[in-house]
């Protein structure tokens, strides 16, 4: 059976929970916190150099970090990611958004907001600035929201879990989800598909 | 054939260059200047709503964004993307990883210390925080290589473009090469596998 290393309300690790839930694939959730240094201990690091959140294990032992490699390998051969060639790279090119130009910003300003551990960055140019990139990035996703059903196209894909992890939390992290519409109704799109499974969710 | 906007001297706009002249595969370079604001125009924006570089134009007119997208997408059935699941999974891994933990620190200082543009942004705690991420990233680096040839195992696949694009100038970028004996040994492996080119080619 699969190993989930993951912080149950973290967004990353949310990700591949909630793909392996509709998958309908059995899974083992291991709890580890890395606010409170768990992923820096000899042990965890053995396993995971980058001492981060989420991590997988297959059966014969080998292992698997980064939230979206894991959406890609779990996702192959399933709805989840297209057949289709081009079809399939822009699901890559929203996973490469998703942590490039969405999750640095509005993640981070959720987890300022949520963790006291870090209320201390709360700074006004800090949050001023994640607040301008996280708006940037949803005018983005609103932008194509407006064209199309799921964000890479007609079907709910891994590049539509990737981003719902931490969009479905935007509006607690302080952006006016007033302003994208589209992006609202996707949010419920993405709920109202099969299997769906909130972040408190845990095997 | 295929068009490629971006700014020669990217990292981000090499690794598909540096890919399609390893394949061999013919492209027309359009320079697009990210700067001095050239990808903030409304026709720039209607082709990659994000307003990046780079971007990449197909036959039939449908565009690809985010780098690490293309190479996976490019390395399609060639060498530079394993056949075996598990290995093709550690390729996203490290492509993630380069995008999230290595790119935001490595190429961000190397960009301020190289436009005088960005000049301004060399405050001491930033230059010091910039400075930190990347020798974590490169630690992390160092520890796989010391233990396998390539990032992501025996072979050389796009793992290593898009690695390599930013850390080929890390020194330059003012981080302590010395220290990473097996990222520098990585350097020279990567330029010498067939069909390498430098940051400076161009079609």
């Amino acid at each position: 059976m699969l190993t989930l290393y993951g912080m149950p309300d973290s967004g990353n690790c949310y990700k591949p929970r909630l793909l392996l839930a509709k998958l309908g694939r059995p899974f083992r959730h291991v709890a580890v916190n890395s606010i409170t240094g768990e992923t820096r201990t000899a042990t965890y690091l053995a396993r995971n150099p980058n001492g981060k959140v989420p991590l997988l294990e297959f059966e014969d032992g080998r292992f698997l970090a980064e939230s979206n490699a894991m959406l890609l390998h779990l996702a192959e051969g399933t709805r989840f990611l297209p057949a289709d060639s081009h079809e399939r790279a822009l699901v890559y090119q929203w996973l490469f958004f998703e942590q490039y130009s969405h999750e640095p910003f509005i993640a981070v300003r959720r987890a300022i907001l949520k963790y006291p551990e870090r209320a201390s960055q709360a700074t006004p140019d800090r949050m001023q600035q994640l607040f301008e990139g996280g708006t940037k990035a949803l005018e983005v996703m609103e932008s194509q929201l407006a064209k199309t059903p799921f964000i890479a196209g007609d079907a709910l894909s891994v590049a539509d879990i990737a981003l719902f992890a931490y969009t479905q939390d935007a509006g607690f992290a302080g952006y006016p989800m007033d302003r994208f519409p589209h992006v609202e109704a996707w949010l419920e799109r993405v709920r109202a598909d099969e299997g769906h499974v909130s972040l408190e969710w845990l095997p």
